[in-house]
């Protein structure tokens, strides 16, 4: 019986035009990936459930697509939870597997289970699908891409300076330009906690810092208040609300504020190491900021924090980010490993260069030729010089059905290709090709070889 | 705790070696794609269960991966089915979602439902995984790529001329020389069956036909007896079966057989007109034949049927196959859209290349050039240089700890890296490079223009 087609919400199909725009972007990405050194790895769409369920959090957990049993799954059920239809509790005896939610938890996974063959520093990249059970809504999906580059085995800040350097790489090839790259240190933030007395507070103190800009310095006091961070606390964070300025002078304030705290001055120490060298060595046309308000869930950094936001004016989230975590590969039982590294967002960097009229025009060229079908005589003709056409790495095509002339230009200008070959009985005699311009309307008659050199 | 980390069964790690020979024959394939006019599309991984169900008989329903539904997905169980326990009954009403089992009837779904956007002939690659809950077994997995391209719209011949065209394109680019593209057609079986009065018993004689190969005449004999097939018929089969020599002559052998049949006359019509093309138009490395007894899971196709062999003297089963369906949007309601399609079985195309050597040697090169850490004064200066190599498309990795030379060095030759670019003192006085090539041993002091076009 017909049935009326359709896909699963938050999920797409993506047409031609589309991918082409994607893959512009996904090989800009790994070409710089590939030029700072990276190598790809790949890793299975589904891993073991064990191996990612209670990575993410509760709430991650929820969002996992789980994969049903093959065959007869109900027979390995749990008897209590079956009897007590506790889905919860049902889905780890008949759900062994489930679809990877990110692509770091699996990297780890490769790192520990490859460790003997690895030759450290690893430097993995990693540009494959991620599914999340996630509410849709604009610009968020339930399949999307993470593009990721990580090195592992090496706890040398340099690393921290090359990621600042390709990120602005990445964006100055895409001609992204004026995108703003965001640094914070948890030691920063380690460190202002110790000061105000709420070390014991560290995550409740920097998830209210975090929404600053987003709530304004009254509400985020109210809320440190309500958490329980003294009034003294407060009044002595009163520098970082209105920190401002270069990020050497930013740097400055904090030397005051931090002033009593090793890890605080630690983590200064950074990122005067990192802003030095990138002063340095300059930037094409991406802006490094400190931003001490910039936590990106704090539990899982270590050391730096990125986060890259668009050029100004655009409305948009950040379109990339990252940071240094000492101690991934210790949910799988290896220890001290160091590691740092940084994602972009595909679906927002697309949207950006969307609105910004970034694509360039040829993105989408796809035939660059197409021959028009009078009849077999003319088509095996004409499929002789079409071999020699492909032969040139040129994309051509034929029209496969002796249909009306019109419906065949009609063919080409719907597809955009901007040549069309007419090759009739007098065109045959004299081995020569009518080549029509579809943008100029110019037509001429050429050889094969004047022909290539013209669609080339 | 920690857990011993693990994979799926039937699933792969790819580290990048790997990677890189997979992309380098799936670039090869989507480049011949290109050139030949088709257009790239990207379905979901998943879709809904009712989409796929069905469609590949009840063994391929059983092979589909099916996704539980989130949250408390037992509270719309079925409840009969929940009663019976009934894990066949229960799992539409706990699962909606499905993951992809081919890319062919995704890519019916994406016509039907995109049809207005579509210009036709609609010709369009996909390269992408399907999932199947398959027993793993050498060479077949759980997880593996497909590489298909179809042209739906037209049911002009030119395009089994085209595909044949294709075919030669890409293994001749790989360098797979030798491989056999098998052809035959639906209406010259359909012909045979009608000659020898066993129309109703088509598919009974194809399967018993293609097992000529494995199991000899006498058994394929038999097993059509079995099957209620006269020895009258199979008398008249005779011929069939010392079928042999060059394409024409089988051609003129299925005259005589099939002289009393419309369709078989039709088939054999089709197969000239493609032979003669071929002929006409030439082959770079393989060989087009004749093989009546090619059937492929005969109920899809409609016309012409291909199937690609290794070349002789490689123990491996077919390395591509495709043919043409007539009707395949119909199980979406969608009618009398012809289409042709073919597909490249990218897992065994790897293992022919490995086995005979064919992987260009450069097919692994990642990283051009390191540069050793000789401390962060000389390495600041030795990212300056990066940066100008890397803006050449150079892909060059600077090591990120000052440790022992030895173990630098030892870190560019495992990971194979040509050359080590040495920085200390003198040559930062100097503002000279000294390059040591790693396969030969020799150094050199070089400016950074010299050492850029010394890599290059």
């Amino acid at each position: 019986m017909a049935q009326k087609p359709s896909i699963p919400k938050g999920t797409r199909d993506f047409n031609p035009e589309q991918v082409a725009k994607r893959n512009y972007i996904f090989n800009t990405i790994r070409g710089a990936f590939e030029t700072y050194g990276f190598q790809p790895i790949e890793t299975p769409s589904f891993e073991n459930s064990e191996t990612l369920m209670g990575k993410y959090g509760d709430e991650g957990d929820r969002l996992i697509f789980k994969i049903l049993n093959s065959g007869d799954f109900l027979s390995k059920a749990d008897e209590s939870a079956y009897t007590e239809k506790d889905s919860n509790k049902l889905t780890t005896s008949i759900s062994e597997k489930a679809l990877r939610y990110d692509l770091t938890v699996p990297f780890a996974r490769y790192v520990v289970q490859h460790q003997n063959e690895i030759e450290f520093p690893f430097k993995r990249y990693q540009i494959q699908p991620v599914w999340r059970a996630d509410r849709p809504q604009k610009g968020r999906f339930r399949e999307f891409y993470q593009c990721d580059a990580d090195v592992v085995g090496s706890d040398s800040l340099w690393q921290e300076i090359e990621f600042i350097q390709l990120y602005d790489s990445v964006f100055s090839t895409l001609k992204l330009e004026g995108v703003t790259i965001k640094i914070n240190n948890r030691k920063i933030l380690s460190g202002i906690a110790e000061v105000i007395g709420a070390s014991d507070k560290l995550i409740d103190f920097t998830v209210a810092l975090d929404k600053l800009d987003k709530i304004g310095e009254e509400k985020v006091k109210e809320e440190m208040l309500g958490k329980g961070i003294s009034e003294e606390g407060i009044l002595k964070l009163q520098p970082l609300f209105t920190l401002s300025g270069s990020f050497e002078s930013q740097i400055e304030s904090l030397k005051g504020i931090l002033n009593t705290s090793e890890e605080g001055k630690k983590g200064i120490e950074e990122l005067d190491f990192i802003n030095n060298a990138i002063t340095e060595l300059g930037l094409t046309s991406a802006t490094l900021q400190l931003d001490v308000t910039l936590a990106r869930g704090l539990n899982y950094y270590t050391g730096a924090i990125f986060e890259v936001a668009a050029p100004k004016g655009v409305q948009m989230g950040s379109i990339g980010g990252g940071g240094r975590y000492d101690d991934l590969t210790g949910i799988f039982g290896m220890n001290n490993v160091s590691g740092i590294g940084i994602s972009f967002g595909l679906d927002r960097i697309y949207l950006v260069l969307e609105e910004l009229g970034l694509f360039p025009e040829t993105v989408n060229k796809n035939i660059e030729v197409l021959f028009i079908n009078f009849g077999d005589k003319e088509t095996l003709f004409s499929l002789k010089a079409i071999k020699q056409i492909r032969l040139q790495g040129i994309n051509a095509e034929l029209y496969p059905d002796n249909a009306k002339m019109k419906k065949q230009m009609n063919h080409a200008n719907k597809r955009n290709i901007p040549f069309v070959v007419l090759v009739g009985e007098e065109e045959m005699n004299s081995n020569i090709y009518t080549l029509k311009n579809m943008v100029s309307g110019e037509q001429h008659k050429v050889s094969l070889e004047d022909l290539i050199n013209h669609i080339k």
